[in-house]
């Protein structure tokens, strides 16, 4: 642990500041920052993750949040930096146990809003509009909302005053001068801060292995704009739907080359109608058709903007490449464009639908063939200018796996922070900063990761999850088989049945001989021998598992019912 | 399908050449392709593919090759271009069923020989080596290997004259010049080809996708000396086994770095035993040491060269991040170095042994951060210049999904091929060359994928898939309960027992519940009732499955085993 130094005395008591992170440091995804003095404590984000892959069946993964059921007395507020799922996507598990006023900016309480609806949950939550400049007091606390640019629009970090100095939380930024509308990242206000004074800053990792910057949002305009102003067909593209910069981007693109525009798939029709509302997303009168006025507009008068770029099966645009979708059919004329990432653990279902539009005759543009997606989360030299801009005495990478942090560390130490100042700090952690002596870890909290599963929260763990990955990768055979309690005759079965194990036809002879192996042991095991069925079932078990595995080499779960009745 | 043309007459009959692709043509891996002519056929290539997310269980996937079993007095042959599994790892399922001689150069037959011991079938198979140059006279066909570049020694591709011209195969290639000892593509063989007339070109699409040319292999061993020359400790570098280009360029390294050179891993333990053998890798004396002798030399003194860039969980590198490696511990000045592509579906076994190896204190260079490694399938512009070089007559796209496919042909459209003459082909799809008209799909056969699970081939398909993803996703229950079979009276259970459905304490309860949802069933329908024990199972599993999917959101699987005794 080169970065990391513990706390050693003077000054630890009640009103020191304590930084805790319940998600988000030691993986993409969970963000959640807890922020403590006496008796206020507050959260930034309140993240979810989809579910890796070994966690079969499980829907989300969110942060535990236990620590704040305890002290729920002292939650004073959750702070959102912006509206992505890993920063605001656990917050309907939060709010159903806790109640506590939420603080965003407009953009991002519009989702939150919808999706608290969605989960019954707005009855009984304040949401407070915070636009950046302004500032928000809680407890100790003064927030300033800064505007920063990310692929979500109204993303903002956060200044923190405290009583021992300013916290700087970037929340996810990048730098781009050319982006649309005074969305640019607040460049003076961060480089104030750093005039003022920052204790510390708690910077994006996402993107630290990217050496150079980011390109700029507006070469991404015009690749775009280039390939459709070469379309002599429909052209259909997919994006995320909270990218309203992006969006705005097409919409333009659509009026310079006279096509109509049209938003298909529900997540973009909400965040559509929300960022028009707040005036975020101008489209001309006229502009905008319905999914039933379509057909009515000749191929190369028309844009169609739709979800599904990271191959979500329900999506409509695949649903478009299934020949699923009940208006809107691909036709050889057709270029799609998928304007986003290919998210590692995705590409396989990504390129099934890119396959899936060849073969319907469209030409489809991805990020691997051209410049159509720029991330929304620094590279190198953007967070070495943000270390120059607010030249903090204590360093904190947050967001990233742990080679990202590490590596993030390794960037800050090159910029020139100390090495002791610089803390590499894991989820549970525990830093305090306090009116003397340095900034530490000085303890560490109860942290993990919950699984949603159905309506289940928790109620799926590593157990449960060992036992889905052998019925998957192995199947299983049921024997049933009932004794005469008395005589000790089998009255019912060996009665052999298996799933997910190999083909039916081929069960046959297989499960026929495997009857066999259980009626032998059956006749070794005569009625007068002591415990007898439980023998008979932990033979069954190890002659079973033994023979599959000789005979196919595959160990399926065996589950013997023997009963006595 | 705009690129395909059927035939429309004259010519057809036993005389002319049939191609016909078993696999590779619209997925990448599974190389296989059939060349046919009157009674003799040979084969190209014998590929396994690794198996995709969804085939739960699977270990491997291989051709479909029932058109070689039904056609094998034909069988005069199987012709390798080289030694990666995705062309000759299917080899042993094939050699089990057919007899045939194996033809391939001398790296390539070194794996086989070896794999084929393993399978116990070298006992049997005529290994004929073929250098680069050489001629094979197979029926009406007479072949020429020539070399080609790729990221694996001894590659080839193949000129193969037939009764109305040559049919060239390029196998897997990429052009390097400047790649170590003659191993160049040989591109003066391919352009006399093209001078001398080429009926049709079948070229590698795997990498379409890319504009420009790979970067030179040079440069990919210019940054990994420098990394090499800055390291203060130990190195270990990670990269495919059959790479041995890039195993000398290390050599070649160490001898400069004053470093010894260690292998560690069964795979490339094997295949730097073969390579030396043929003098394919040069070993300065006393510069290789064994794994014991590690410890005796100073760090800086020792570079380790292993297997596991996948992150494959049993690989040397996977025990060395985990801390379960015997001899080889991970130091905090180590130096981890991934020298290969992050293949897509295995990005998170590969990052969870970055973070890993992080958490020991080692720094880790990998692709993502450094240029250390080049692909070995040709970019666009050696794509064209493949095309240039030997002027087909008719163009056929190989070696890639759909979209590379599609990306290819067009490709070569673009290269001034008419487009009649490029054929879209896909897996079993026969193509037919004869003396008048014009090349064209003719016919098809069955074609398909068998799933390798244990030792069963083929036993694993569709429906037991979809059997264990629902047993994965949702997990299942079981109910146990018997009724005397004379007065209908329940005489054992209901006994519910659940696996990979949600932890055991909260199981409790639930299964309590169900318990009580399942004996009202059994009130409901009295003994007297016709055909009881059918009712009762499949109201049980109806109810279950709502009284499940109502109080938790799952729908696990429902296997009652209700007899009578």
């Amino acid at each position: 642990m080169p970065f990391r130094r513990y706390w050693t005395g003077c000054g630890r008591g009640k009103h020191v500041v304590k930084l805790i992170p319940l998600g988000g440091l030691g993986e993409i995804g969970l963000n959640m920052m807890v922020l403590e003095c006496h008796e206020t404590l507050f959260v930034i984000d309140v993240g979810l993750m989809f579910p890796e892959d070994y966690m079969l069946g499980v829907d989300y993964v969110i942060p535990d949040m236990s620590y704040l059921k305890q002290n729920v007395k002292k939650l004073a507020g959750i702070v959102l930096t912006h509206a992505h799922e890993d920063h605001i996507g656990a917050l309907p598990y939060l709010l159903r146990e806790v109640h506590a006023p939420v603080f965003g900016a407009p953009f991002t309480l519009g989702l939150v809003r919808h999706k608290l609806e969605e989960h019954d949950l707005m009855g009984h939550t304040a949401l407070h509009t915070v636009l950046p400049g302004e500032t928000l007091k809680i407890g100790p606390f003064a927030l300033e909302f800064i505007r920063v640019n990310h692929s979500v629009v109204d993303g903002v970090g956060i200044a923190i005053g405290t009583p021992y100095g300013t916290i700087v939380h970037t929340g996810d930024f990048k730098f781009s001068h050319t982006c649309v509308d005074g969305m640019a990242t607040d460049v003076s206000r961060f480089a104030r801060c750093g005039e003022q004074g920052v204790l510390a800053l708690l910077s994006d990792s996402t993107n630290v292995e990217n050496a150079g910057h980011t390109v700029s949002d507006c070469e991404v305009a015009e690749v775009l704009a280039g390939i459709c102003q070469r379309c002599t067909g429909r052209i259909i593209i997919a994006l995320f739907a909270s990218n309203v910069g992006r969006i705005q981007q097409i919409v333009e693109i659509a009026v310079a080359t006279g096509r109509k525009v049209l938003f298909n798939g529900r997540s973009i029709e909400v965040s559509v109608q929300i960022a028009q509302s707040l005036g975020y997303l101008r489209i001309p009168e006229g502009m905008q058709i319905e999914v039933d006025q379509v057909r009515q507009f000749p191929e190369d008068e028309v844009i169609i903007i739709t979800t599904g770029s990271q191959g979500e099966p329900m999506s409509a645009l695949a649903r478009m490449a299934a020949g699923t979708h009940r208006q809107i059919k691909i036709m050889p004329e057709d270029t799609v464009i998928l304007s986003s990432k290919f998210i590692p653990g995705n590409e396989r279902a990504i390129t099934n639908i890119i396959n899936d539009l060849y073969r319907c005759g469209a030409t489809v543009v991805y990020e691997k063939i051209a410049r159509i997606h720029v991330s929304g989360h620094a590279f190198q030299e953007e967070l070495k200018m943000m270390i120059r801009l607010t030249r903090p005495r204590y360093f904190i990478p947050i967001h990233g796996e742990y080679r990202h942090l590490v590596q993030h560390a390794r960037l800050a130490e090159q910029e020139g922070i100390a090495k002791e100042n610089i803390l590499l700090v894991q989820n549970g952690d525990m830093v305090t900063f306090g009116p003397c002596e340095a900034a530490a870890v000085t303890g560490s909290i109860m942290t993990g990761r919950l699984l949603i599963d159905g309506k289940g929260v928790g109620d799926v763990g590593r157990s449960v999850l060992k036992e889905r990955r052998l019925l998957s990768e192995e199947g299983m055979v049921v024997i049933n088989m009932a004794f005469d309690e008395e005589t000790g005759v089998v009255i019912y079965g060996p009665d052999l049945v298996s799933k997910g194990f190999v083909f039916e036809t081929e069960t046959g002879h297989l499960l026929d001989d495997a009857q066999c192996v259980v009626l032998e042991i059956v006749e070794d095991v005569p009625p007068e021998v002591p415990n007898r069925l439980e023998i008979i079932r932990s033979r069954v078990q190890s002659a079973l598992r033994q023979y599959f595995f000789f005979t196919i080499g595959r160990r399926p779960l065996i589950m013997p019912f023997i009963i006595e009745v």
